[in-house]
């Protein structure tokens, strides 16, 4: 073990190294070798070609061009057998057929797979709700991840639909293994209309680009397409209409963390306590990102509330703060969770809001967040009794997380989450001035 | 909107985000806030006080110290109803009453969680086998993430045990949550004895620091914890009563993750199939951490061929060269995943060769893994019909995954992992290599 011999074992060592890779590069046989592997989600016509696909066994499972009954004409839509699992091939053909038909087409896509239920399933009971994720396609395997959790977590026991927007088609690797690993419900594949994903006329897209280029320092700061997103969930995605088919919506976003069991229908639990919005997480907003929000808000309320007869104002202690300003205290609810009865957006009075905002073009010269605007919505519409924090469900969107605090919830609904990272009443956090303001209600109601 | 408009603006809002922390401050019941919260990972006489528990209900849950069958005596046994969902209180005072007879002791500490199975579960066709956890007690909600994995895509089905090891005795609240998580089967918590984690009387203490202090470059190189861990895995771990007990191990890190579905009893496969060691991923060690090994190694080798019987060194090709240096191709199997006949290390054999390479002091002079170390007692002790791939798992330990490349197995199995980043056919894998040495013994024979 001296230092010479180490030496030479070290030179030995290091020609045997090379040795073994050169060897190992030639020996092995072409194809095994992740260099020479099918990239699995390109634009080929093959779908994740990471091997070939076994020998397609009898196939029970249909797929035809119909009309979908969801307010929309001619949406593809592929029926799928749940019991079948070795259908691969014949959603593949779909698949293809569908980007070759979109390819010749100028409609925008829109796909269903339905993937059918034993009759002594869930059905029938369910409410009328959705899970709405809008993703990019390379956000595949993040989402899966998550759809693991919900799956696991509460959506085994209901088997509610999945609707997934983006503003480019899915590629068929998207939908394939998203398909796929869904066992049971409907999948709404939708793509966005380009008028809901671009920038309106009125909007000086020279001006735009300056802001982006001023706010390098907040977070999306100098995003065009997080603007996009924010604007989109702020006026449009209750008008898509596959969204529109559902009375609830439950947003994810690709790679959030349930960490507990969620052994009862939050959607149902909506229905008959007659709440219209819930959340998970509340924080405050960066103030760089809406500098302009708050006054232009306070004007739409002062001009309207005399001929809007449902403004009670009751929650606009949510947002504003009790001081001879009436200053907004930059709370706001963190949108990334959001579960909500879509008639709190899709009506004349929120879209009249909407539009008087988007007029003002705060969303690309400044950055204003759907998370504002929504919890603006909520504090002009609701009352306080229709408001419902979930802290029993252990959700994760980096950096924040909330985590049951009861030890036998926690043991109950198997959390997995460090209850010491909870970020409900962090001095950061405004859930415990949102549940004053609510509770307020309930006690003197 | 003009730029006088929104200094004011910034300014108005500025001072009600101040305002709104103080008031929030000033109006929040003392108790409610991060700050007034109890640590729940403390050494105080409660477990998990984040809030207080309920009152405690009907409570069928027995506990009595008693004599272990596991080959040790006065083992402190918790008996736990499998049924019984709020036997909290009584877990927690005998964990109370635990860490008391532990102060008062001089036995280390060793405790088994029974929760009983219902009659028509998988007990009785289960394999005699153990998962086996070596970790810290602040490993605690890494673990439970990687448990529910676990027990998502596999151990629900089987409810096989669990064999958690420390060096210091695991704190109340780590069993309270581990155990309060796994719904069933036995749970062992034990402690490692002083003489297997600490510096044999051979070693020269100063000579080993100087050794860390030379190897900041590489991974743990520093460090004295990581030796004692690679040293207990080498020598130690088959010698500890609790794991003793068991035919099969199989070993688990927390943090680790499980992509895929594992729907039949990989235990019982290995039994099936007379295999002995499985491995999911493999790579090349560093070679700074071990100059001496393959010295060590080959003289043990040839100074034991002629005497021992059964080396048949049909698998010595998995690690050495075909060359006329016999050098070491530094391949190993990374044995953060391994799943193995306990047999393989728990006879005389290998404790020689244990013994051998112990006395040289590599484990602290150098920085010797048991990843080689094993490997090497796979190369002298196996055959090759006896080293199973685990490749349909879906397993990341970072920084590296092993993700299936057939599509109908991936979707069968429900794999959420990107196949793209599966490492066993990397340029830094050993795998193609292993597959090949002992794919050639089913060719020639």
């Amino acid at each position: 073990m001296g230092g010479i011999d180490i030496g030479i074992q070290r030179i030995v060592a290091c020609m045997a190294l090379v040795l073994f890779i050169v060897g190992h590069i030639l020996a092995t046989p072409q194809g095994a070798l992740v260099g020479s592997r099918n990239p699995t989600l390109d634009n080929s016509s093959e779908i994740l070609n990471f091997q070939q696909y076994g020998t397609p066994g009898e196939n029970n499972g249909t797929y035809e061009i119909e009309n979908g009954d969801v307010g929309t004409a001619d949406i593809p839509t592929f029926h799928w057998d749940w019991e079948i699992r070795d259908n691969v091939p014949e959603l593949k053909t779909f698949l293809i057929e569908q980007e070759q038909l979109q390819e010749m087409s100028s409609e925008i896509q829109q796909i269903i797979v339905d993937k059918y239920e034993p009759s002594d399933s869930y059905n029938g009971q369910r409410e009328n709700a959705t899970f709405l994720i809008l993703c990019r396609n390379d956000d595949v395997f993040d989402l899966l991840q998550t759809l693991r959790l919900l799956q696991d977590r509460f959506n085994h026991h209901y088997n509610y639909d999945f609707t997934l927007l983006n503003d480019v088609p899915f590629t068929k690797d998207f939908i394939f293994l998203i398909s796929t690993f869904i066992p049971r419900g409907r999948l709404n594949f939708g793509s966005i209309p380009p008028e809901h994903w671009s920038y309106p006329d009125h909007i000086d897209q020279e001006r735009a680009m300056q802001a982006r280029l001023q706010m390098d320092d907040i977070p999306y700061g100098n995003s065009d397409s997080y603007r996009h997103m924010c604007r989109y969930y702020s006026g449009f995605f209750y008008k898509h209409p596959m969204v529109r088919q559902y009375q609830y919506y439950w947003r994810i976003e690709p790679g959030v963390t349930f960490h507990c069991d969620l052994s009862y229908d939050l959607f149902k639990y909506m229905k008959t306590h007659d709440k219209k919005y819930a959340f998970a997480i509340s924080l405050f907003e960066y103030l760089a990102s809406i500098p302009t929000l708050w006054k232009s808000f306070k004007k739409y309320v002062n001009d309207n509330i005399h001929t809007l007869d449902n403004f009670s104002l009751q929650l606009l202690p949510l947002l504003q703060n009790d001081d001879i300003y009436e200053s907004y205290n930059l709370c706001h609810f963190w949108t990334n969770f959001e579960l909500a009865d879509l008639s709190v957006f899709d009506n004349d009075q929120y879209n009249d809001f909407f539009t008087y905002l988007d007029n003002l073009g705060g969303f690309f010269y400044e950055r204003w967040g759907d998370a504002p605007i929504h919890s603006m919505a909520v504090a002009l519409f609701l009352n306080k009794s229709q408001i419902h924090w979930v802290n029993d469900l252990g959700y994760s969107h980096q950096p924040y997380s909330q985590c049951p605090q009861e030890t036998q919830l926690y043991v109950d609904n198997k959390c997995t989450c460090d209850p010491d990272v909870d970020f409900s009443f962090n001095l950061l956090s405004c859930t415990s001035h949102f549940l004053k303001v609510i509770n307020e209600d309930k006690d003197s109601g």
